[in-house]
């Protein structure tokens, strides 16, 4: 997905979040502002957000100093989450289609501010995303994928979110191989993240090489990519993983092999690929691209 | 009140907002969005927010040609709001505090966004607002002041609110003489906006000389100013007036003439002085300043 002008607005705010965090004073706000408005004058549109998301948050890095402004904000979210672990298990358990359910809970992983007033969030916003209808359900697809898959390359989102992440993984009946940020980048989950989290226990924890955030697959390690490249099935988290993915092409044949019959892989593709988004639409731009109101929730075959 | 750097994001917004209702191209939209992030980066931290927002429009309208880009919204607006007026007018005739009823209907008028979808959000945001408690509650001297002046100045806001004001305005039994832009800015009114409301029916319309957002009394005419020096009661409606006169010493003594006996002079401005505003909070910097949440409604002593 590319970025629309819609954006540079929110770019300025992510900035400014991103600069108060690291604790600067006003005066550093206001130039970590400045180089943010001087990058955006550059931006060629043809990039997609978080490809601008990562120059601006290596701004607030670089004039703040502080190389991970969310660590405490990261640690708190984990912790908080694992407190809510036996909870979410036991609504899993409950009765209905328990994969849909881990779905589900994975989704209010992405969809709950871990950060800020996390216990009230959470009742409300487990309760309605267990019950919410899905905007774009490709759920039966996702089964067949689940069906026909050796394993799963699962692309996380944040830290908090990991431990509702592991509550789909342990649903899963396939090998998964969690990939987080190679490096902290607002507060998306890194390998020490995710190991804190516990998801060593149900996941080879990987890393994608790459700092930015979603999957820049021109940014990730030449390991990374080619785990991407041979995966049967992913499952991309978050908004930032669709707008970096949501134009993929390879991604659009769930078979990487070319030595699959040719007749085999077209029928594949026509259906949809190898990729699952599973996200919360929390933003009017990305409603607009993907085709679903913002606020709603999405389990979309790429 | 001041800009804050919170401010920032929102002026990149409301540009590419004017910029989109001027019909100005994606390339157009760019040049608009650069000019205001060049601005921004030489902005005091000492203006008003309708200071800096009067520029951005100044460079939407230089830049599309287009002098009135909300014409056509403040035309629709103002006809809404006529086809509702019968409605508001029996509202405020149902039992209990008339003038409360008709100040809330005021407020009502600063809440609903006559441009989009205002039939449906009328009918839940008249109710929500007939029964919302104010965050802040001044009425009782609101009722006093009311009780002791001879007439008063009302700082318009929107076009078609105007239409809401006017059912303040004959709630009131005093002269009213009604303040409103000197030229198009945003969904402002102007005389012309106000005489098509029909509020030259019910008060004096009068222009502040300036066509920048709020009442930024530097920037209005010899004229304007000595009606507002002068005036006994002042209602001033929305964020834009409250953000442009919160910090008005002058506003802070509701007796205008020096010749009165400065003892009595003393007490008044204790109370609070001659202005009142009157808004729904809409913004967090406005929530933050005021010291009542986004979505509370206002009647604050000045």
């Amino acid at each position: 997905m590319k970025i629309y002008l819609d954006c540079f607005p929110c770019f300025l705010r992510q900035a400014l979040e991103a600069a108060r965090m690291a604790r600067a004073d006003e005066e550093r706000q206001r130039a970590i502002l400045d180089r943010t408005m001087a990058l955006l004058r550059d931006v060629p549109l043809e990039s997609t957000p978080p490809e601008i998301g990562d120059r601006v948050h290596r701004i607030v890095r670089q004039l703040t100093g502080n190389n991970d402004p969310y660590a405490a904000v990261k640690a708190e979210s984990t912790r908080e989450a694992l407190r809510l672990y036996p909870r979410l298990k036991a609504l899993v358990a409950e009765d209905g289609d328990r994969l849909e359910r881990a779905i589900r809970i994975a989704i209010a992983g992405n969809v709950i501010d871990l950060a800020t007033g996390v216990s009230f969030d959470l009742e409300e916003g487990l309760e309605r995303i267990l019950h919410q209808p899905f905007a774009i359900n490709d759920l039966a697809a996702f089964k067949r994928a689940l069906s026909e898959a050796r394993s799963i390359l699962y692309l996380a989102d944040n830290a908090g979110e990991t431990v509702f992440d592991r509550i789909l993984i342990e649903a899963l009946s396939l090998p998964v191989t969690y990939a987080v940020k190679g490096g902290p980048v607002i507060n998306d989950a890194t390998v020490a993240d995710a190991l804190a989290a516990g998801l060593g226990e149900v996941a080879e924890v990987v890393s994608t090489g790459s700092d930015a955030p979603g999957t820049i697959l021109s940014r990730c390690s030449a390991e990374f990519r080619n785990l991407y490249e041979r995966a049967e099935l992913i499952i991309a988290k978050g908004q930032a993983n669709y707008e970096t993915l949501s134009d993929d092409a390879s991604a659009r044949s769930n078979l990487a092999s070319p030595l699959e019959p040719r007749d085999k892989r077209a029928d594949v593709s026509e259906e949809g690929g190898r990729l699952f988004f599973l996200l919360k639409v929390k933003c009017p731009v990305i409603a607009r691209d993907i085709g679903a109101p913002v606020g709603s929730i999405v389990l979309k075959r790429g």
